[in-house]
Order: structure tokens, then sequence, then C-alpha cells
């Protein structure tokens, strides 16, 4: 318990800080990532609005069911990338950040609708707690690199990627229902644990698995992140950039 | 009226060809394409099974509803990737084939499942009359180049492939509902129109377009086909290989 409050602690302070720096009364769009930190993020960006009066002008564009409901249940204004893909920043968490700021994304399944989302933004900024800090992917998280594929592909997309870069990919098996998780998009979720030793180019991997017919999205975000904060174990603040 | 029978006669030598020559009693898996020349396919396949006596073992794997109901009415064997995602050959059409055998294929919307099927065969063979043979592409088929999308994605990945590569991309409307398309994956269309005058490199522009989050799958297909065989206006039968 006492470590959950630790880590809230940290994602608080990740999330308030960049929400404090990066949005002002010039950002007109806003991407909204998913996630736990996010929560975070939406509750000071309500602040900011609600209490202080100000961003008035904000429109907020959601990465997942998850951030479209943190939105509405805020009261921001609600955006779409019909009308607004062009967007200024976007602030969401990871689930691992190396040391060149290669991101693992997707242990909450909203990936493709996250790259999708980050793809349009000037800036991003990720928002993380200490324990998503690595100088190698995988050192801190260990549930593999997601990978959205088409529900009738899976079987030869797990082979290809097995035999391509080696692991084992593995289909993500849903708790609350019978059968594999399905994604906000209705596909099927691959976790590829990578093997720990090998020396791998993550833009290289990011490439020629995107390439394999059959996958949708990978969960690998290269060259994506313009900053990230840190909140740490003692309550300082860790900031990365490029 | 002519055209169509002198077209379907065309279609009918390619498919029939390619039926004999690629399909023997040593092929256990066949990978089914979609279109009206995998109609000439099926039936010639029908003919060898159930008036010739031959191919008992052979299981055919669909590359789309169509063909899958091909399959079935023709009383075939239906093999799905999850089991038989090793395929020995794979026929199909295309909307067009240039010189150096890349390919456009979507005009039916089948794109996704037709490059996943092709992508786990050891020899692609495609079949077509010869309005789909070009020296460049667009020479013939002015539809553009149709690419799957995520539907929430499909206006900031229609300007990003204007922005990196000119042209066109416009959502492809349905005839007989409301509003666009979707494909037999939940998806939609972009037929991306490219500059006919401008030499691209289409392994490159794949790569780049596939890239872009939100696109799904492209119907380029390069470095896929091993062989083609092109059913002539006069009769004859032109064949191109790697």
């Amino acid at each position: 318990m006492d470590e959950k409050i630790e880590l809230d602690a940290a994602k608080r302070l990740a999330a308030e800080t960049a929400v404090d720096q990066y949005v002002t009364e010039d950002t007109k769009v806003l991407g909204i990532g998913s996630g736990s930190t996010i929560v975070f993020v939406v509750q000071r960006l309500a602040e900011r609005v609600w209490k202080e009066g100000t961003l008035s002008e904000l429109i907020c564009v959601p990465s997942s069911f998850q951030a479209r409901q943190l939105i509405l249940d805020h009261n921001l204004t609600l955006g779409d990338l019909d009308r607004n893909y062009k967007i200024d920043v976007y602030i969401d968490g990871a689930d691992e950040v190396d040391s060149s700021m290669v991101l693992i994304k997707g242990g909450g399944g909203c990936l493709m609708q996250e790259k999708i989302v980050a793809s349009c933004a000037k800036t991003v900024v990720i928002v993380a707690d200490y324990t998503k800090r690595s100088l190698r992917l995988g050192e801190q998280w260990c549930k593999g690199i997601p990978i959205e594929v088409a529900p009738l592909a899976y079987v030869p997309v797990k082979h290809k990627i097995e035999e391509l870069f080696g692991g084992e990919a593995q289909l993500r098996i849903a708790l609350k229902k019978a059968g594999p998780i399905v994604t906000d998009n209705g596909n099927f979720l691959l976790d590829w644990r990578f093997v720990a030793k090998r020396e791998y180019d993550w833009n290289e991997v990011n490439t020629a698995i995107t390439l394999i017919p059959g996958v949708l999205e990978t969960g690998l975000f290269v060259n994506m992140a313009n900053k990230c904060y840190f909140g740490m174990a003692n309550g300082t603040l860790k900031v990365q950039s490029k």
C-alpha cells in the first residue's frame, strides 16, 4: 500500500509538471494519452480550467475509450482527429522508456490510437513514475512489446516475428471474457517477449514488424517522444530530453 | 458485351494455365485470391477435384469473404491461417502489374487479407487479363492505390500521404450504404491517386505509408509476385517472371 502511495505521488508530480510546463494559453489542441498517470494529467487540466479559469479555448483529443471518458468526466472540450488533426502537444504515459527515449506502450492495449494521436502532435511529452525508466528496454518491463494484429493473422504473425527476431510472441488472453483481449479497434494483441540479452536496433525492428502483413501497429515508439518527466521515489523529478 | 466476352476469355486462360502449372498433387495448401479472375481459378480447381478426381488432399485458404464463399460453393476443403499458415502457392488477380511486377491490389477492397495470405506463401502467382498489364503503375489503373486505414485516422492519414508523396487520397464511398465502404476487417479505404508523372520508388513508398500510424495495409505489393500470367486480347498468353 505504501508503494502505491509512493507511485501515485511520483505519477502526479510528473503529470502536473508536464501540464504546467507544456499547456499554455497558446495550446489550442492537446492530445490525451491513456493509463494510470493520465488520470493525474486530466485532473490537473480540469483544475486549471475550472478552478483557475484558464485554458478556455483548449480542445482535448483522446487516445482511447478511457481518455475520452476522462475528458467527458472532467467536462473538458472533446475534440477528434477529423477536425483536430494538428495537435500542439500530446501527453501520455509509457510502460518503459530507455536511455534513447524509445518507448514501450500498449500495456493497457491502447497503442494504436495512442500512436495515431502522437503522430499528429508537434511535441510529445511522456509522464511516468520511476519504475518506467530504464537504460535498456526489458530491464523494468517484463511483459513484452505489445503488437496489434488482425485477428485472422495472429498465428502467422507470431511465427514471423519469432523467426525474424527471436523470443516469443503470445496472444494476450482476457481475464473477464473467454479467449483473447479485443482492442478498442476490434483487433488482437500479441505480447512479444524479445531476447533480453540481444542488441536490437529498435527502429529497424519497428519497421520490420510493422511491414509484416497482419501487423496493424506496434507498441514500440521510436523517435516520437520529445521530453520525458519521471517522478522519482524520493519526491524529485528527473527530466529527459532529446 | 463483346469486350466482356473477350475479357472473360483472357481471365479464364490465365486462371486455368496458372492452376494447371502450379497446382499439383504435391500442393498441400493453396491460397485463394479475390476478384473476378479468381472465379475461373476456383472453377478449374473444382473441375480437377470433382471431374478428374485429383488433388484430393488440397486445402484452400481464402483471402476474403468472396474467396471463402467460392471455396464453399465448389465444395473444396476450407483451410485457415491458424492451422495452414505455411502455404505452398497463392493465386490471385491484381488491378495492375508493372514491368517490375509491382502490383496494385484492393480495387475489390480485400487487400489486407490478400497480403496476409500472400505473405504466407512460398510462391505467389498472379492471373489477369491484358488490361492489367502496364509498364508503369497508373497507365491502366486510374482509381489510385487502395490503403486500408483505421476509421478514426482517415483524415490525418490522408494529409500525411499527400504531404509525403503528393496526389490526392480520397475516402472510398459506398454505393449501397450511406457513407464510406467498410472492409471485411471493419476499416475504411483511402484511394490514393498519386502523381502520374512523378517517379516513385514503390518499395520506399510502401514502407513509408505502412509506417504512418493509422495505416493498416497498403494495396502496393512489392517483391511479392513470383509469376504473372496475362490472358491477351488475341487469345494468347503472356508470362512474366522475376
